[in-house]
């Protein structure tokens, strides 16, 4: 039997639920939740907002722990060894996606917590295909972040080629931005946050060599155009086109947080300088391994805030508030 | 002294006009007009439509001709020599995009038709930098839309490195549509025409594999997500997502067209496959040069409308209406 906090119907308080998951598959693995993290799109999938939950619904995606059973058909994965899991926990392995290494792409994706039962729970399950090794020398309490929230915002870098030279600025100094700060300073770039006025010195501390508060008009005015690519972390809507005209010919405005409203691009911004605008979320298994052997290199460390599992449903609502730095972990 | 046709305010009927150009620059060449094709974007000048239009305006920039006269400094073209000339008639040299071989996004770029007076004249002038040697082997007459409407909807395919074995739509098949095509079909891809019912043949006719009805919805709607790039050469608004979901993972929807409504692009159909939205004009020299070279290899060849320059008005109007098929040239 599993034990997890599921989500009964939209919107709600998680309650404790208690499950059969049957037989594990012959190319499974079973995991003993240690950590995981909270992202928000754990409380997207609670609250239906994208239209494609299931009730009970057990979120978290982000899981640390131990393989404490593997299927008859596993060989790359031993009970004992820590090991990661992040959005998605199974793959086709034979659409075009998947043959091309993209499997965060593959068009039978499935999700971690969309139909399947997710790690907020004593144990989680997931084929062995969607499972990354943890090397021992990794906190492991600080990882789980890394598996969604990191490869989300490392994950750009890799797929549009950006270079130590060029110069990058991250929207919104959060979950994901915090990350991407210390993911781009590693990576040799000019790194610039944009954020409100009362984390200007944090975003500095945490690896930006400018910091803007986006709010000041006219420091966004001045900004000359000089970014190769700005990422956007957040959730609401901004002047786009105002950050599109701050980028240089070929730039880049990419998007990894999940703006509902739709962007209201003027065609003239893109041609007049060749810029594009772009979307992406998560990233492959290649790629997540690159990204925590980076940041495992420089560093690279989710701020977290720590709660028991048992808290659950107050580590959600402070998420939902908004005044969580940086990133939430539960841990049993 | 240059005899040329002139707009004397937005959006008048041409009359003509004689101005001397004064001493010929140790760097400029001039050229004798032969031909000059006309393009939606001299009627944007013409009509102030960009608010970037400066009044006696000469348009025109799809030129072909015959070097009259070379300035002092000027060692790769001698008198008599054929040559064409596109969108812009110098660049600074000295920019970032202009040392990286992209002139065409030179932040000081000298339009042939902003703040210069174009190719609607029996002589134009402009830097040797921005003139194109033409094998005396290219028909001549067709070569002028090559040189804007060509360059542009073939500069997408170098930029953004589309492989024979892609699968690429083009939206709207007129004045670029026609050559993109063209293009497209002897660069070995699949090739998709959305156009009118009036069209659907005639799209087949020259290179099209497919070509789709773009008012049915049904046609529409049952389109796999198949395309790795689609091309819109049109000015209007239509229903962007629709196309966006068309595309499959990593595919662009790309803009040549200068449609003046914002995009009302969803976040939601970025980021789930990690699609890009991008948009350019025109191309580099040497996109310029690879251009006409495989042109001539494989034949494609603009479809044009002959008008002595005398008719240019008629020529205009019949452009407004929108029914050339599909180029207008004019010629001396």
């Amino acid at each position: 039997m599993i034990n997890a906090y599921a989500a009964m119907s939209a919107g709600e308080a998680l309650k404790p639920y208690t499950f059969d998951p049957g037989k594990l598959g012959e190319n499974e693995v079973e995991i003993t939740v240690k950590y995981c993290g909270i992202c928000h799109s754990d409380i997207s999938m609670i609250d239906n907002e994208w239209g494609m939950s299931s009730y009970p619904l057990v979120a978290g995606h982000e899981v640390v722990g131990v393989i404490n059973a593997v299927g008859s058909e596993v060989t790359q994965f031993s009970v004992g060894q820590s090991v990661g899991l992040g959005w998605y926990a199974d793959y086709c392995e034979s659409c075009e996606q998947c043959h091309n290494g993209d499997e965060n792409l593959c068009s039978n994706l499935t999700g971690t917590i969309v139909s399947h039962h997710g790690g907020f729970a004593d144990k989680v399950r997931a084929n062995a295909n969607s499972v990354i090794a943890l090397p021992e020398s990794m906190d492991l309490e600080s990882v789980g972040p890394l598996l969604c929230g990191g490869v989300t915002v490392f994950n750009p870098l890799v797929q549009f080629g950006i270079k130590p030279t060029d110069k990058v600025a991250v929207i919104g100094i959060g979950g994901l931005g915090h990350i991407a700060l210390q993911f781009l300073n590693a990576w040799g770039c000019e790194v610039t946050a944009f954020t409100s006025e009362t984390k200007l010195q944090e975003a500095l501390d945490m690896g930006a060599h400018f910091s803007v508060d986006s709010r000041d008009e006219t420091a966004m005015s001045l900004l000359p155009r000089k970014f190769d690519m700005i990422l956007s972390t957040v959730n609401v809507k901004l002047d786009w086109n105002l950050y599109l005209s701050k980028l240089k010919p070929k730039g880049r405005l990419h998007f990894v947080g999940a703006t509902l409203e739709p962007l209201d691009l003027k065609v003239f911004n893109l041609t007049e300088a060749q810029r594009s605008v772009s979307g992406s979320d998560t990233g492959s298994m290649q790629t997540s391994s690159m990204m925590l052997e980076f940041a495992q290199r420089h560093g690279v460390k989710p701020v977290i805030e720590r709660y028991p599992f048992e808290k659950i449903n107050e580590a959600i609502e402070k998420l939902r508030e908004g005044d969580v730095r940086y990133r939430i972990v539960l841990e049993y």
